[in-house]
């Protein structure tokens, strides 16, 4: 399969995936989506690998929802491309596969680029990264974020975060245990905890990760109730038209309601 | 309506609640529960009005169930004023209303009070602050301020609060993150807050606060259990002689028993 | 009776338990859940009695599973005499019994260790103690631990732990709050501790353990899901394997994979 949206390299044990919409920082659209879980299938037959990486570009790692897909499709009239049901597909996947995923951060993550980062096994992270969930901003709310950010950061922070919508350095994410590992150097850190990994086989991750489901909240009432609120936001006109008017007008919501 | 407990202030699209029993401690009895929540009809008719602030005096911010109060129906064999499903009903409430609820903390917080704290969606906090649970002392448990307790600072802390009734400063209330704001001057903190709060329409908010239900574990189930468990408790002689023979002679239970 | 793996010290209000295996470094033998339990029998007949204090030598709290036990069992054709449910139940008891319950750890923890640091109410540290779930180098999880472990420091940390089998100093147990007190001298800060502990009842200790029941997702559903996880895993050939080898040939088995 040839990628448009990412950049797929493999090496020894360990596959890396590179986001590679650089001019839409990192935005997700439907076809990245669909080329994350093609390289799940590729590796999911290929029990030597053991590992998968999900990082960005210096200065962004990903920016949540692609607005500019979501103005296309609704100049056009298509139905929206972007789909809960893959998002919370694709992050599910991250918690049921036997490879270790994990977030290599360098730069700016944003909305459902924090879920991806938040459904993760593990979290590293240099100084360039932060984080923030904008979206109450345009109308919408980080639902389908929550259950991962929630399982990890606790309750009332991933609420926080969700309310203010203010950005958050890589110290406080590290802080509140969003990132869990904070180094200059992601790629010795990296090497330094792959050694122990290395010890623990695939079968006994593909494991852990079904036992842990069993001792924790999140269960199919409440992805779905996740999946069904981020549907109903992302149709709703006046959100529609927040995105569209900053899409082709820059112009802000809370510009236009003064 | 005059409200004999509290002040009210409203400014902009801003209101605050300043508890007004300076001579009880700012303690919690039947007449604040409704007076806030007459409050809060008023500003629910209100659009424009967006936020809602709590706060007490320099000193002292609430200390919770107002003993004089059981005291005096306890002597004259009045059923007790206070009412655990009111003050159950007035912080769900908080995490229900389009207005943001936040508490302003200058002072000490105590039992009951802790409660409203972690019922509000944030927490300014001065150094001045400090957070106890003194219940157990009494033979009383922070039955209703535990759901709200637990979904801020964890299972744990709010297990250890309980048991070992110790006061905690405002620096180690924002470790656990019971306080979400540490500034000297609250005013200027919180208007910095406010400048991104304000892009967040009140329908979000009210949006965002549903939804969160959906992502955490407090249910009717719970909430109930902690309503018959205060009831319960305080209606049982050891506590009501407790309280009485501490009002009235100032004599403490752990004194008693010696 | 006469104790084979404890020493038992009755000082007034409160008894202390000291693991006594040394020369196998304080592992959990079924003979020592059995003692622990003979003695929470004597305790709950002696109301005078409020606390009970584990802990084991400078250097060593406690180790988990003895696969000394194991192997025997495995080479003789014994059925395994570790048994998940009996682990289970004495942590389930911790937290049912009217006396408080507290760990005061000098040294290593490991594996099942660990559960039983994270079931008790206080937990006290010197800069000394150190913490790891070594159970997934040998394809065993820890189950029982995870349900005690999650509710003191989230699920993110107790899944981190888990999947990587890193120990951690006790600066960063205390800072994920598995440990509550940090301290060089931990009967200072215990005897501080206790004076306010004092003043709360036996009584109110078990109405506080039996209510905090209710409010967090700890249940039976889960306790058999961490049971039945163990008892499948400690039964996996491999995992006798492993086990074994390990015990008669110091094999690891990371390095026979190789």
């Amino acid at each position: 399969m040839n990628y448009e949206t990412i950049l797929v390299d493999y090496h020894d044990d360990l596959a890396t995936i590179t986001f590679n919409r650089v001019d839409k920082r990192n935005a997700i659209n439907d076809q990245l989506l669909v080329e994350i879980n093609h390289v799940m299938d590729v590796l999911e037959k290929e029990e030597s690998n053991r590992f998968l990486v999900l990082q960005g570009q210096a200065g962004v790692f990903c920016t949540g929802m692609d607005f500019d897909q979501v103005t296309q499709d609704i100049l056009s009239g298509h139905p929206l491309r972007f789909n809960a049901k893959d998002y919370m597909a694709t992050l599910k996947r991250f918690n049921s596969t036997s490879k270790v995923v994990i977030a290599k951060v360098d730069g700016r993550v944003l909305a459902g680029g924090v879920g991806i980062v938040a459904a993760c096994d593990l979290v590293f992270a240099t100084q360039q990264a932060q984080f923030g969930l904008s979206e109450a901003l345009w109308g919408l709310l980080p639902a389908n974020v929550m259950p991962f950010l929630i399982r990890r950061v606790g309750y009332q922070k991933a609420y926080t975060l969700t309310l203010t919508t203010q950005n958050i350095s890589a110290q406080t994410a590290y802080d509140i245990q969003l990132v869990d590992i904070l180094a200059d150097n992601l790629d010795d850190a990296l090497q330094s905890v792959l050694k122990n990994l290395r010890r623990v086989s695939g079968n006994t991750v593909a494991e852990m990760k079904s036992f842990f489901k069993k001792m924790w909240i999140i269960d199919e009432t409440m992805e779905n109730a996740a999946m069904d609120e981020l549907q109903k936001l992302i149709q709703s006109p006046m959100v529609l038209d927040n995105i569209k008017n900053f899409v082709l007008h820059q112009q802000l919501p809370w510009d236009k309601e003064k």
